[in-house]
């Protein structure tokens, strides 16, 4: 198949790079290096040094003899983005293209404006080319369980059947997202599902929790390949930065009483989920929703199970709580469904002692360069 | 009390100033003259010929005395629009600044690209505004029926108390829109209920259905006060075309079947909500919704109400089926709840043999002015 990456660069875009480019497929990734500018400017660079996507694909294809063909350039940009619609024809198009980070999304108005603009018109330009080149190819694009909120009823996976006062329909389940970043993947879900109807154009949207880990089978081939690795409080996501921050001997930082729940998966099993919808598109006309995860934890879960983990490798851990700096309900009831993946055939990496034992160690290998500083910036909702 | 009128120069913003400023409160209107640009270039203009906002609110102070205070500009500008915040300090801000147009945001990839960022952009920095000059100023902003679509459901104002596998909770009701346009403003939605819920800001949401109409109290006092008056496929309600193509002796166009259904309003109807929303504000950490019509009517209950009035006057009225050129239900369920307003104080002026009879003697008065070839443009959504 042909496959066109958007966000190629990033924390999970690389490694899909690389994924699918292993199992024979022609790859194209497009980034406009954001993450790259924006963690330069706000102080929180990847744990790694990262050379550039002309590099790492270099390197790929090096080591393996298989090419990623890659673009930089803004999918807002229209005329860019269709252009390369039209060179490569792809089969399908995986939207990561989005500015990621919910603290980010709250600084102030220009990052708000920002997060909304990107990842609008980056959608809507998306879902234009599609239409435009082929509307066979089918779109992946990353969605987030932080649409759904923590609603007091179980979150099924997209939809929901509603009765009301003796009637029926079928609906998106009801979303009220924590953030601005969270809001906009709201909205790109209410305008893909308008131009799927109408246009009869397909989509899988993937609801996905919030990632951990750093390898893929691919990215441990050679240390250049590795994805970004974020542990700050703007783009690591917390597993990533709890470890962390075990390792630097700084105090895990639990926003609140911890009781916060949420579905987290390995960044292996990203991999798996994309993977496994591209080979299985879904219908014209359907827009296909997933929810990702394969394990629900409490954020006190995850303090204490890198607690129990570090520890054990002679970190003494120290677990604190800070004043809460988002807008959240901290108790909250949290029964997600997520069997359609694995009908889809994913089989999940747990987060197993070894798991945790893993991922210290090659943290602890780049230990020297944790910018303490980058813990804590202390972005408020508020 | 000191209002902000934004989109003031629009269909519904001018008579708004109008309204407030005859009863006595400070206004201020801003606007970008994006509707006289659009409309000239897609040669769809004003039945009647409209002095341009300065011009305007000059007439309205010789007339009675009271200033209006105009701002040309465009609110996705933040640095005007705080600065207006800041010089005025309003109590109330009237949200119409809004691209409004379905067809128009179906014409192609731009102007699908200019709806989103103009409504959400807009919609955001009048958010910020108001948050970080004045959290307590009551935003009222004008959503769309459309936003509901039409659900297989009663349509409750605003918001649904569900109940799944034995548990409730309540939610915003369901959207799902008919056009780019209309998601927009499910996006704007969605965004405002964010901020609100974070910040505790207070805002008023008005779901409006079309509105008809051409005269309020206070335009009536001379022609050059009149609002602008759209009849063409872009911007015109359907109404407002239906009258306009019968006093032409055009034929009424009706898209496809036309039972169609949805929620009308009179152009006063419209000051009156606005005005009573001001008046008694939401709470604070509120999103007050209310679904503002006062009939519904199919679209071929309102082409046999103007050919019954049209023909009792001699104009010899044909109407006509054209090919949907929209992707919509024809034969659907449609029964909305809208008591608030009324509660409130509405005191509504509905769709009388009178009222359409002084609305054909109007757009007569102007019949030499129609251009015909504004009545199809032959926008289609496919």
């Amino acid at each position: 198949m042909r496959i066109l990456i958007l966000g190629a660069d990033g924390y999970l875009g690389w490694p899909t790079c690389l994924y699918f480019s292993q199992r024979g497929h022609e790859v194209i990734g497009v980034d406009s290096y954001f993450r790259r500018k924006a963690t330069a400017e706000l102080d929180c660079e990847s744990l790694f040094p990262s050379p550039d996507l002309i590099q790492r694909a270099k390197v790929w294809e090096e080591l393996t003899n298989k090419k990623i063909n890659v673009h930089i350039g803004d999918i807002t940009d229209y005329e860019f983005l269709i252009s390369i619609f039209k060179e490569f024809n792809p089969d399908a198009v995986i939207h990561y293209a989005e500015q990621p980070s919910a603290p980010y999304s709250m600084i102030n108005r220009d990052r708000a404006a920002f997060t909304l603009q990107n990842n609008l018109i980056g959608t809507l330009n998306t879902i234009y080319a599609v239409k435009e080149t082929n509307p066979d190819c089918h779109i992946i694009k990353l969605g987030t369980m932080g649409e759904y909120g923590t609603p007091n009823i179980d979150i099924e996976e997209g939809w929901l059947e509603i009765e009301h006062n003796g009637r029926k329909d079928k609906f998106l389940f009801p979303r009220q997202a924590g953030s601005l970043y969270h809001t906009t993947k709201v909205q790109d879900t209410d305008m893909l599902w308008f131009y799927i109807r109408t246009w009869g154009i397909r989509a899988t949207d993937l609801m996905q929790g919030p990632v951990y880990g750093l390898s893929t089978d691919e990215t441990d081939l050679d240390e250049r390949l590795r994805p970004f690795f974020n542990y700050d409080e703007i783009f690591g996501t917390v597993l990533n930065r709890f470890i962390t921050q075990a390792v630097a001997g700084y105090p895990l930082s639990i926003y609140g009483n911890g009781n916060q729940t949420r579905g987290f998966l390995n960044l292996k099993d990203t991999m798996q989920c994309v993977y496994l919808s591209a080979m299985q598109p879904s219908e014209k006309g359907q827009l296909r929703i997933f929810n990702q995860l394969t394990e629900p934890f409490s954020v006190r879960q995850l303090a204490d199970k890198v607690k129990m983990a570090g520890d054990k490798l002679g970190y003494n851990v120290v677990v604190e709580h800070i004043e809460n700096p988002r807008v959240e309900q901290e108790d909250h009831y949290y029964n997600v469904k997520y069997t359609g993946l694995k009908q889809l055939g994913l089989q999940p990496n747990y987060l197993t002692d070894n798991v945790l034992e893993n991922f210290f160690a090659v943290v602890d290998k780049y230990k020297d360069r944790i910018n303490k500083d980058a813990f804590f910036k202390g972005i408020k909702w508020k």
